[in-house]
């Protein structure tokens, strides 16, 4: 990632499934994924909130790292990395040059502890890669400018759609467009749990299902409140249409509300509920709305079961067109990370 | 394009609808367009078979020329830009930073005259934009290492799904990534002509609906019989999985054979014919195929309409994802080759 071939620095705030699976698929996995090996990383500092944390500043030891976790749940007592050090304290002390954040969405909390992490790195001209959607959700712009004034970048592909390629590819593939509208089914709970309903399954049924699948949070309220959706249309906004919203901007929707009977009476017309979000520029605003609404069975969104999800992208030059993806697994989430740390400039 | 603010001189050799179309948006409609603005083209050349050659150093009057041939059909005798340049002289001869190709596709001559035509220019250092499949399809890796050498670009997003953005989406939303399989639907005659002949219409007479809503050829032959399908499979197998075949290598079939009663029983069967295009690796081989298809209907192919197409990209990391674009028309196209020049190395 630099010229003289001295590995990048990284530090991990965060370090749950997708994080884990990040490091499996570079450290456990690398021989399989032959186009992942131009990356050269060291990782000097690991920093959880309840597994404990490690710092190397000659790079840990990731493979025991992860075995750890395996086997213990946590890193070990008897690990020399061990240290008390706390994420922000990490990120604004730490010898690193891209800090990975990987912390928990809080939207009650506006995006913290995560934004301070990321504002913090950047202003101490540090490149960052995120899955969080809190900072480009709540500080989108600040955040960017923040990046271009300390000349580095600040990367959030799977903060929507997982690695599904949705920034990296209105970064470089859409160069020309102005982006007029984007819609799509971008909550995979929501979408899973509408789906068994309509099969008859009760909402709370579904919901656990979801859960031991893995793709629900412990607390769904997030997800069927409609938050995760509204922080997604928030990301795409911002990031897309050059708004400047916040997930408490959003004309928003959740499908608590919503009963067996609904789901399946919209199947006998013909349709499908789906949780849609949505984001249209009228004038110089941005309106964005998350909305259950009856999709018509040739909708282009109707085919979208279970846990996949859909964006289209509406412009001034192309005609519409979606990217779909299905069954995202979490080496999805993970994989976004790894396209983020490999487009960082080299 | 170069930091000297000096504009990027282009030649374009073939002005049919594309090239028109391209000159359009950025001469006619160009306020309505602000994000092409830092695009600062003079175009030097347009060479054509059948309505004749301009030539000017200083930039065409792009205007002028696109009102006479909107008025007369060609340029106009009277127009002191006007000469008897051919396509391979003005090539080689001409002084230019970017050849924008635009010939029409040729099976039968493997790829000329346009294959020449780019080969020339990357041999010469200036880089290539084409829509035209031949040479992605007939020589990729020849072209793409003139291009290396010399330190240049040939780039060529509008030969596969006109500008939906398929290879600029490959080459950084999908770094780190191994793409193991790409499938879709390509070819937007057959597409349509299966649609409707489930309702009842003949190929015929489908045909000509096709070409009167302008985007089936007055020769549909390369469409019907496959070769657009496997050209365009060709280009995505050489460019995205790094294979070196030709359309003649390509498992191919047509839709000529297809009767009226075969697509409604399809249609009976819950199923759609489709004419599906797919590479898949092998171990060192890529096999590539356009073969006749029932598609169930739930599978993400299905939907697809009329002049609509899919594309679905398998890799090692990342679950299938699908990009889908719909209704397509000449500013597809056209944004492809827009884009492709905003994507030039600055």
């Amino acid at each position: 990632m630099n010229s003289e071939a001295k590995p990048t620095k990284v530090l991990f705030v965060g370090f749950g499934n997708v994080g884990q699976k990040v490091a499996e698929i570079l450290y456990l996995e690398h021989e399989k994924h032959p186009q992942t090996h131009s990356l050269d990383l060291s990782i000097i500092g690991i920093v959880t909130k309840s597994r404990g944390s490690l710092v190397n500043n000659n790079g840990i030891d990731v493979v025991k790292a992860l075995h750890e976790i395996r086997d213990l749940g946590r890193f070990s007592w008897t690990n020399f990395e061990l240290t008390s050090i706390k994420g922000l304290e990490a990120v604004q002390q730490l010898d690193y040059d891209v800090l990975v954040e990987l912390s928990t969405l809080s939207i009650v909390e506006r995006g913290e502890p995560a934004l301070s992490h990321v504002r913090e790195a950047l202003k101490r001209g540090r490149h960052v890669v995120t899955a969080n959607k809190g900072p480009a959700a709540f500080a989108y712009h600040e955040l960017q400018s923040l990046a271009y004034q300390h000349g580095v970048s600040f990367l959030h592909e799977s903060t929507v759609m997982d690695g599904t390629p949705v920034f990296n590819l209105a970064r470089s593939g859409l160069k020309g467009c102005t982006i007029t509208g984007v819609s799509g089914v971008l909550n995979s709970t929501t979408n899973f749990v509408l789906s068994r309903m309509e099969q008859g399954e009760s909402l709370e049924e579904a919901v656990k299902v979801a859960q031991k699948e893995g793709f629900a949070e412990a607390d769904p309220r997030n997800d069927l409140e409609g938050w995760d959706a509204a922080a997604k249309i928030s990301v795409l906004a911002n990031a897309l249409m050059g708004a400047s919203i916040t997930p408490l901007d959003v004309d928003r929707q959740g499908i608590t509300q919503v009963t067996v009977a609904d789901a399946q009476n919209a199947v006998k017309a013909g349709k499908n509920l789906k949780l849609i979000c949505s984001a249209r520029r009228d004038g110089n605003q941005v309106h964005a709305s998350v909305r259950l609404e009856e999709i018509e069975r040739g909708h282009p969104f109707a085919p979208i079961r279970e846990s996949g999800s859909i964006l289209m992208i509406e412009t001034d030059l192309l005609a519409p067109f979606v990217i779909a993806e299905t069954d995202p697994t979490l080496y999805d989430t993970a994989y976004g990370v790894i396209n983020d740390l490999m487009s960082l400039p080299q």
